[in-house]
């Protein structure tokens, strides 16, 4: 099976069971023959790719009414993927959604890394240190690095805790928001499992 | 008494017990002829200020080993002002710190109301909603305005609470903050508070 989780930059990739990535630059969707699966947030490929009658796009599958109209396709898929649990996907933003047996509870978005970063660095000169991942989240902090680290990840790190087991992380800062939440599982491929589960359930109907 | 809070935009004054602003353009302290209590975190203003005799620059009464070395000086002065609290300053930034007994235990520097619309905007025009500050933050999110209120300030709002009470909002967005910190006291003059508590220590050393 090819799945295909199309960007607004990059390209995410399963082929038979391998993973990769490619830039949206050096994407060519005409050259393949096979049949693929994909998602896609990027309009104007969109557009494109509809036409091509061996891609399949799986947002058809989708029952709307468990979700909301304006939330993200890959949130959606990520909440695909697990019938139970809180999932954080800790990318630009990071989304959190709470499923319980199948059943979307709701989520919500704050800032990712990179972006709360800058908007430090936005505010004043004086605040534009790098995080500390060493710091310790529940003490109050005494330098300016420690507070800002303190700042964007203890009560963002409270409340995913606060919202119940089991925590399954994924995204590109998967790696920093699991070390402080304990037994969170990490997967990075969640995404691609949730689409999995999709075509299964879509198949079936 | 004259008190004069220094910014980089905007000049706060407390003359006599009434409260004024003025914009930095239209600031010319060598007018004054009165003794005038300062904290400058204008370092072109500071320079002059520094050689007019009757401008007093309060810095110089801080305990410094009480706080830290690149902590602002607003920061400071909310502090001077609360001996038992946690410390809420609304602005830009949000400065969350917690005084017991006169001891200074910490803090931390979140992201003001402004800062964090303008990050989510920036990482998406899909995400580029205003907060709506009727919502429930003890909710899960389905719909977008939601989930960025929720995510910004939920997470922020349970953490001020789990650090004990009284919580004192001060800051240009106390309000929105004090509406959702339950029995918070809200006191828009705490800097100047601060200023006359280290004057009065200042002058009995």
């Amino acid at each position: 099976m090819i799945l295909c989780d199309i960007g607004n930059t990059t390209i995410d990739w399963e082929i038979h069971g391998e993973y990769s990535k490619q830039s949206v630059e050096n994407f060519a969707p005409v050259f393949y023959t096979e049949m693929i699966y994909y998602i896609c947030v990027n309009a104007k490929l969109l557009t494109y790719i509809s036409t091509l009658k061996n891609w399949i796009d799986i947002t058809q599958y989708i029952e709307w009414k468990k979700y909301y109209p304006t939330m993200g396709i890959d949130r959606i898929m990520v909440c695909e993927a697990i019938s139970n649990g809180v999932i954080v996907d800790a990318g630009s933003a990071v989304t959190v959604d709470v499923m319980r047996e199948g059943h979307y509870e709701g989520g919500y978005i704050a800032l990712g890394l990179r972006s709360a970063q800058e908007a430090y660095a936005k505010l004043s000169p004086a605040l534009a240190w790098p995080f500390n991942f060493e710091v310790d989240l529940t003490i109050m902090a005494k330098n300016t690095p420690d507070a800002i680290t303190i700042g964007y990840l203890a009560p963002l790190i409270d409340k995913i805790k606060s919202l119940g087991n089991p925590i399954i992380v994924t995204g590109g800062d998967s790696k920093v928001f699991s070390s402080f939440l304990g037994d969170a599982i990490v997967d990075n491929h969640l995404v691609f499992k949730g689409m999995k589960k999709l075509i299964e359930k879509g198949q079936l109907c």
